[in-house]
């Protein structure tokens, strides 16, 4: 919890100013201001905008700097899934190194809240969990992180799994995870069943990856709403892809969204260009809280990614046919202020009395600077200066 | 047309040795080459791959490195072209400086071959034409331009456009272009008969841009192919976008597919991630011949895009759900030899006697070549270096 007078910048594109950060809070904004002995950044004139919020991604995953893996599948989701458990161990994929190799990519380019999944399955057990808790630990006020507890090998097909959820929520995972109930867990209803037994017992807030297509998909979405309606979890549940929602029937679309609206249900989309995705805007304007997320980097699953959530808005923006510039202010917006609102962070704004998390951007505009990907000239977590120039520069943390 | 020795790289990701360039060619391919008195690059072990083609690009439109502009539209197609018909002199968007900027970047990038499409319409006649041979020339020796005489406004829609589109052929202009002869010419019949007139009067090649979707896409290019099946233009006619190729029924793409094969026509596809888009994979599996282009570049349609091939090559990629290190391999071939097939340049290659058309890139393997952006080592054009560590560096021609 730092103080820090960041001098000349432009919050939000506004007038350039000065800010004067206190024990890790914004606690003035205005021009000329005068601190005396307070540390001094200068901002350069750049637009300023709360820290980017990556809500949806794979840390414990990554490959990123490690030898070029030539493994990859094709085929289904069970066999990515597959080569990606039987991978780990030979491969070397070391989670709290790679965590920590991502992480810090992230925070260089102006990250300041990253939601991770983390595989929980009965051959890894805890293992990962633990690696990915020590790379929370080494990264504590660099960057807020969350962990879900992620059934990835699955949940009723790999008895002894939803065991392990309640040993990984026990031990410090943050929200329960889940993936395709019906499609890949192949019984939805004891599916749901379980991750919400265990989002009740623990108190912990369910994100559940739903790639299911089509009426497979709402189907299940359905069910997910009406175990949110029926266990009070209402602002608690997110919905990661929601591939469904691209289906061409608008008005089922526009009646599922209406009921996530009216769930606080949330909504954590990648824009992957190879499926149908949830329409932004039309979620937006439902009022449902929607956040962006890289996913997986250069893993086993697919060499693509880069860890940088400016590069991911673009592909985003491009997904959804944003153009003008009121759209890509509120592709910002989702990528900052509402995207931590849809993990639970409700003050990531710039305004006085927030937390100092903020980045640095270039561009001469809010819609400018999400187009542009020129490195971070400067990222605050906490009122602590993280990274400059696109280098991350914490003390006592180094780049594995 | 000149003499260099390349010593230490690895074509085509095979053992490192050494490239002797003669004359603009490829001379010999061996470890150790002694040539006495011919210049020196390091390749420092990187891979060498024949250069990029980018065969889908508007070098008329681009903003880049002029002010932020707020003015972009949603909407039709028909307000996209509207607005920029009416915005280019009064944004001053002075198409040889940025053509020259646009091309420059794809230098840079490691793009030897750009086919590009210029607007032709009643409002600007033949002066975007003008302003783009302008910059064809003086980067002559440097990047291989091809122009695309372009109907943006439209062929029939706009009487006195058939007439420019004619001139324009005459004054320098490669291919005949064509825009949706259904859903904006609004007369398919007309539109596709006066393009085949025109190519056929001037003995050059035709490359259509079809955004229409489905049944009405299929319609519009079969039409196109009996055309060009009347006509004996095999060979001579493409497709670019081709967003109904994309269309669910699998049995209905496999026809126009096999089709399309038989004509020898060829499909250029940017990946439009809002868009449904042929399957790079299948299209080659057939035959056809498919490019790959970055489409407009931060104009007054979109604000996204980047002007370096390898970045389209991902979004292509991520659109296609290459994963495999032999798909990415496919992908890179598309956005070099494979696509410089496509805009009629057979010979692309590394192998000894090709023109000397090349580009060093990082990554240990072609596979991870495609996936890395960093800046390219070396960029070599008919022998000559034109770029070297991500800079332009052609005596005489500087950046605007």
């Amino acid at each position: 919890m730092s103080d820090l007078l960041i001098r000349n910048l432009r919050p939000m594109a506004n007038d350039a100013c000065d800010m004067l950060i206190e024990n890790g809070r914004i606690a003035r904004i205005a021009p000329g201001i005068d601190a005396p002995g307070v540390a001094i950044e200068d901002g350069a004139g750049a637009i300023a905008i709360p820290g980017l919020a990556e809500t949806h991604t794979h840390l414990d995953k990554t490959m990123w700097d490690m030898p070029w893996y030539d493994g990859r599948k094709g085929g289904t989701l069970q066999d990515l899934v597959d080569n990606e458990r039987h991978s780990r161990i030979p491969l070397g994929i070391d989670v709290h190194r790679q965590a920590m190799r991502h992480a810090i990519r992230l925070i260089r380019t102006g990250t300041t809240h990253i939601r991770s999944h983390v595989d929980v399955d009965t051959d890894h057990r805890l293992s990962l969990l633990e690696g990915k808790m020590r790379a929370r630990d080494a990264l504590a006020g660099a960057v807020d992180m969350q962990i879900v507890a992620f059934p990835q090998s699955g949940l009723m097909v790999r008895p002894g799994t939803a065991e392990l959820l309640d040993e990984a929520l026990s031990a410090g995972a943050d929200v329960v995870g889940g993936l395709d109930p019906s499609s890949f867990d192949r019984d939805p209803k004891a599916s749901l069943d379980t991750t919400f037994a265990l989002a009740v017992k623990h108190g912990k807030p369910i994100d559940i990856h739903l790639h299911e297509p089509g009426e497979l998909g709402a189907f299940t979405m359905e069910m997910i709403m009406d175990r949110t309606e029926t266990e009070g979890l209402q602002g608690r549940v997110g919905i990661s892809h929601a591939f469904c929602l691209g289906m061409p029937d608008q008005a089922r679309v526009a009646g599922l969204i209406d009921r996530l609206a009216r769930l606080d249900m949330r909504i954590f989309t990648t824009g992957a260009p190879s499926a149908t995705c949830p329409s932004l805007l039309a979620l937006r304007a439902a009022g449902v809280k929607v956040g962006i997320g890289c996913d997986g980097i250069r893993d086993t699953w697919g060499p693509w990614g880069q860890p940088d959530m400016l590069d991911r808005a673009r592909i985003v923006g491009m997904k959804n046919k944003l153009r003008r510039d009121e759209e890509l202010v509120a592709l910002l917006d989702t990528a900052t202020t509402g995207g931590a609102a849809a993990i639970g962070i409700a003050d990531h704004t710039l305004e006085v009395g927030a937390p100092a998390d903020l980045t640095l951007v270039a561009g001469e505009t809010l819609a400018h600077a999400v187009v542009e990907t020129a490195p971070r000239p400067l990222v605050v977590k906490a009122g602590r200066v993280v990274a400059r120039s696109g280098e991350f520069c914490v003390e006592g943390v180094s780049m594995p």
